[in-house]
């Protein structure tokens, strides 16, 4: 697995995605491969309007990004629901990549967070249609972390079942 | 129907979904109502940061369209299909609403908008589920519009049997 | 509302949406209005073949459920969640009903069912696809039952938050 | 690829999916593979009760379909759309299969057919979540057959552009 992406797939500020997304990539690191992350706080705050459409590839900070994923061989999304499906600033961010280079027969995993018992399984169906329509295959397995708040403490995922579900993905993910 | 909202559902600088709305405004006066619209190219460029999340209700210009929606009854999305769904930026918008009051207990009418044969059927699915998460019904009629460069005319809808599909909406939705 | 119709949306013998769908109705009757239950378990053995496409309205037996769906003015449909989805029964029964007649422009309320702690949100967002496809309109608000044998006693639901959520979706109904 | 089942997923008497099944076959075995077609007509006429649930695994006559389910490797489903959806027929035969053992770690491709110019979408986005649901991993293409009535001519796939998406379809999907 040459370049994994992990994407905390959303911009709010005190977000826990990112430090999911980092747990994640110490993960892999452990299965024996390399990854990296894409926190989207780092998004030109006006890139829905400097870097979509007719703008593609024009916005510099934006490009530094766009770059990093279309180089990426994997994804790894981690999507927290918000309004009944993943952040509006994601499906910006797919919006301004290079389309179809950059997701045409790669492969994408998928973490779904709630803060709730319930939640996330709209965000990651709607994002798989998206995936799909894009030319990226999604894995079949996509936990969905529930309660987060209870499962984090510091920098660190301390529920165990999530941890294990998570690695059960990245195994998958490395022989996908 | 005392106050219908008509969102034209992109900040694509050369949208056609602007001129979609405008007809459709017209033809909801033509069935004895007001109509106005909202269109998502006068957001505010940084919205997507400057709006949302722990700033959300910040955004003096941001505010103007937030207090629209909520000041709203009945809702027209105008949903152009973009990667196999709806514009990135039509969900940021709504993230950024009031929640519930914006939508909780109102109505709302889609219609899909593509370049070609197929399409905008995932958009309308996911925006539905968005929407009925919300609290907002949806009308069952969504006409998808497809191969539309070719269904306008300057700023006119031209092909007869999308005006037809239109107008059902529109009787639909004033007795939704 | 004049004949609301409660859809148990599962033929499974042991099922425990005939017992939802049965205190449903009497929530309705609380609530002032009448309600009958349909119950899948009550399809002809054979209907996926005897009653479906050219033998479509041509089986007695099927034709007793058919005709009640034809003539309710309001639906709720009771959706067990069973492999990432609703029984495919249901759909196999909605694929022998009157076509167009028996939704067009009639509403209908959602209520997922689930033995797990997740579940049900696919299952409610496909049957809302095929709902809205055929006519009906789907009332927002769709509680998700989950965890539903502990919240279940003898002929009762027990659990008072899904009471309340129930009664809330009845007085929805009605006005809807 | 050793065990390629491609099912033909109506049990509609005039369908014309068994078609495109049987022409699918001929194509994976032009690709180099050999592939075998299960057609949902040869269901037992009352499986939804004899073969679901607490009889899963008891009617011989569904099990003979069950048991190449569980012994196949990929799998192409030919998917019609119904109602807003997929056949129910195709959702019951899968709720009676051996469960997680059929479809755990194994790939799935899926084609959509209807009759008009649009349609298929929701079909095959239900679909897909159904099959992530069970375990299967899901190509990303998923062509579109519109129309389908006028490319056909006796048992043969006649609009080349169709012939075309599957052959790449089947290309992919022995790469899967």
């Amino acid at each position: 697995m040459k370049n994994l992406l992990i994407i905390s797939g959303t911009n709010r500020p005190d977000a826990l995605s990112p430090v999911i997304a980092q747990h994640y990539a110490r993960l892999v690191v452990e299965a024996g491969q390399q990854a990296e992350v894409i926190d989207l706080r780092d998004l030109p705050a006006d890139f829905a309007f400097s870097a979509l459409y007719e703008n593609s590839g024009k916005n510099p900070d934006f490009n530094v990004l766009r770059d990093r994923m279309a180089a990426a061989d994997k994804f790894v999304f981690i999507v927290p629901e918000y309004n009944g499906s993943f952040p509006g600033v994601l499906k910006a961010f797919i919006d301004g990549l290079e389309f179809p280079a950059t997701f045409t027969g790669k492969k994408a995993a998928l973490v779904g967070v709630s803060a709730g018992l319930l939640g996330s399984s709209h965000a990651m169906s709607h994002l798989t249609d998206i995936l799909n329509y894009c030319g990226a295959h999604v894995l079949a397995r996509k936990p969905r972390l529930t309660k987060i708040s209870a499962a984090l403490a510091g920098d660190n995922i301390v529920e165990a079942s999530y941890i294990d579900q998570l690695r059960k993905q990245i195994a998958e993910l490395i022989a996908f």
